[in-house]
């Protein structure tokens, strides 16, 4: 199976766990089999690979989720990355032409396209193998999942589909309706788009032809900036006449609010969190400090370097707008090389912690307005400055006047207490250099 | 007019605020009529200092807050210190011979004591000098405060006055009560005892003498620890016939809860943090992040670097045994020379901000059983190490091997990030030593 995960934007609206540079979809929220924390996206990566050992996936995302994926997921996974956002359409036609030129994947093979964040369990995958297998049959040129409606909510567009087998063709689609309209449709037999859908990978290549001037993958790729923003569902969708849709009425939940999400967690806390007399309490806890939460009831508590919330469930759909407000630095972030965390800002200087991955290494890089100090608290590996190699080990201390060029190279992985010093601090201060050795 | 305050230990019952070295009399929770932010202890002391700038203020206290104090009354105020906890009796005697022979009041001045914590405006300071005066007369060995009760509070004991006068002798005394007892003596025209009283020094210095056998307050301060554990109610007030109280009917809050000091809060956020949609929503907030509170009613949120409290108001009393079981490590704490925070603790490693007031230096000591490495962030001074003083400047490093002397001296204030290394990384692996220069 040939499966293209389109893994969507940043967003605040699980801040502070998600913030401008790191998604939902990368959270260790959920628990595997065996108790270990893992991500939505590692997640759905295990729920496929389970159910098809042999899954080609494909992740479809931004430039500034690869590090992530590719920490998360390892170096094997596919990643059509696209240069900016160009909404649904541009990035599955990217998509296809990438599976097409650099995949090799054949025009008659088909493809099946959803989201990384559903929650989902494994009848699920079995359903978009059933997909998967209907498109290929070619009877239609796409082929949706239609989600069997638990209420007539809001939230989602429907499907009218012609009669009630397993697999019909589909009749109409309507937008989101407001809940009595909802119900008319329910009672129509309407069914729930969630976004997921299988082709033949030569149909969605020629539409993509049909309103795109490109050659190839790498030309797509090169011209993607100048797209038009259009989503899939307008340009190919609602104007495909040989359309079908597969019902699917397992367990299926959308995870985009604070609400959804504890809904699906397995237990009130991650992390460090004591609960007195609470009902109705979950907290998730990144920091390094214990929360102790007493005598309540219908709230949400976390915390990450970026803030606290603290919410009870119904008001937390409304955070993005409150969070915005907030002038955020970031606190932490994933880089392809490790990671990092603020630990203190004062004026004129400010103390990170850096992660260096075994076998990996930061750009070589200099800043123009700060000097910067590192401290290495362990692990082992190399510095290069100013051209200069030499191995540090804990306690070994570097110091790198503002224009010096450095990097440090990780034998086994590296934690650095680095002081930077400067009366500009800025993420935009840096000058990347090619390392000659 | 001669004042004792007692200023009592720590505790958890403001944690995470107050803890194990931190008291809540110390916590910059209020706001003074400039605007800035003040302490309890500050507040009483500016307090008492505007109602008689001439007062002699000695706060009786254990040694763990002498820095404190210091740091936020400065060195003007008296302190009597208790080598350890003895209860009132054994903590009043010492401070009286400590006032007689160390600040040379006479035996027939008096002198007033009462808390450090009480929540109170200028009407309760005024009230102290009518005490002051009244015990001045000599009609009674003892005056005390009578705080005429709003409520029929199973908090306090009670005084039933002779009379109505607003100087009465007292009938008698009464335990803390249930409320429909205390209701009874509410009736009967029963005052609250609020532990504020005053005397003629000498009269408390026999009686001292008459309990203890000891020459003066050297004496009695060497042998402290020896002292039996009574209170002053009961070794004093309780057996004295000669007795009078004074009614006193202003503001008057005892600040024991978090239930009690948001009610004394000036507005309902202390440090960074949005409240949306919350009703009745108190946050004290003292770390660099911000707390976002949505839709939530009777809450109180705390955070600081030794955790995070979410508590509905009610059940906030509760908070001692629960956070009695959390096993915390101190992340920050006032030192004579400045203060600390812990920024990172990682296996082998802690980082810490040092901030080293102008003109003070750490003891001159050394650790068995870690290396440290300090990074000078910003201001000047000097380090000596192993006897060699240098001179430090922002970005200067240096590095200390296990067993090496080691101070810094602060010529404006210094910020400093040290790095502990170390396999067993303890408070307790220090030596001091004498500064020879």
């Amino acid at each position: 199976m040939n499966i293209v995960l389109l893994s969507g934007g940043s967003g605040k609206r699980l801040w502070p766990l998600s913030n401008d540079i790191r998604s939902k979809q990368f959270i260790k929220i959920f628990k595997t089999p065996e108790g270990e924390r893992e991500s939505m996206v590692q997640r759905v990566y295990r729920q496929i690979k389970k159910i098809d050992g042999d899954a080609k996936v494909t992740i479809a995302t931004s430039k500034t989720q690869v590090s992530a994926i590719h920490n998360q997921l390892g170096e094997s996974v596919g990643i059509s990355v696209e240069p900016c956002r160009r909404d649904t359409f541009p990035a599955i036609a990217l998509a296809t032409a990438y599976l097409h030129d650099v995949q090799g994947v054949g025009e008659d093979e088909s493809v099946v396209v959803c989201p990384v964040d559903p929650y989902v369990n494994d009848d699920y995958f079995k359903a978009l193998r059933r997909l998967d297998a209907q498109a290929a049959k070619g009877e239609a040129n796409l082929v949706l999942m239609g989600i069997e409606p638990t209420h007539p909510s809001e939230k989602y567009g429907y499907i009218i589909p012609k009669s009630t087998d397993e697999t019909s063709f589909v009749s109409t689609f309507k937008e989101k309706p407001d809940v009595e309209t909802a119900k008319r449709y329910i009672a129509q037999g309407a069914l729930w788009n969630g976004g997921v859908f299988a082709y033949r990978l030569g149909y969605v290549l020629r539409k993509a032809h049909e309103l795109i001037d490109f050659t190839d993958y790498e030309d797509l790729f090169a011209k993607y900036d100048t797209l038009t923003k259009i989503s899939f569902d307008y340009a190919v969708v609602e104007r495909e006449d040989k359309i079908q849709v597969q019902r699917f009425s397992g367990e299926w939940k959308d995870i985009g609010t604070w609400n959804t999400l504890t809904e699906a967690m397995d237990e009130p806390v991650l992390g460090n969190a004591v609960l007195d007399r609470c009902e109705n309490v979950y907290v998730v806890n990144e920091l390094n400090l214990p929360i102790v939460c007493m005598g309540l009831k219908d709230v949400i508590v976390s915390a990450s370097s970026d803030g606290i919330l603290v919410s009870d469930a119904e008001s937390s759909s409304r955070i993005k707008p409150i969070v915005d407000k907030l002038d955020q630095q970031i606190m932490f972030a994933e880089k392809s090389w490790g990671s990092f965390r603020v630990l203190d800002v004062q004026p004129g200087s400010m103390t990170i912690l850096a992660t260096v991955k075994a076998g990996q290494h930061m750009n070589y890089h200099s800043h123009e307005h700060r000097d910067e100090v590192w401290n290495i608290m362990s692990g082992s590996g190399r510095v290069i400055v100013d051209g200069m190699e030499r191995p540090v080990k804990p306690g070994d201390v570097i110091t790198m006047q503002a224009g010096c060029r450095h990097t440090i190279l990780a034998d086994t992985e590296l934690k650095v207490l680095e002081l930077q010093l400067g009366r500009e601090i800025s993420v935009h201060d840096k000058r990347k250099f090619e390392l000659e050795y």
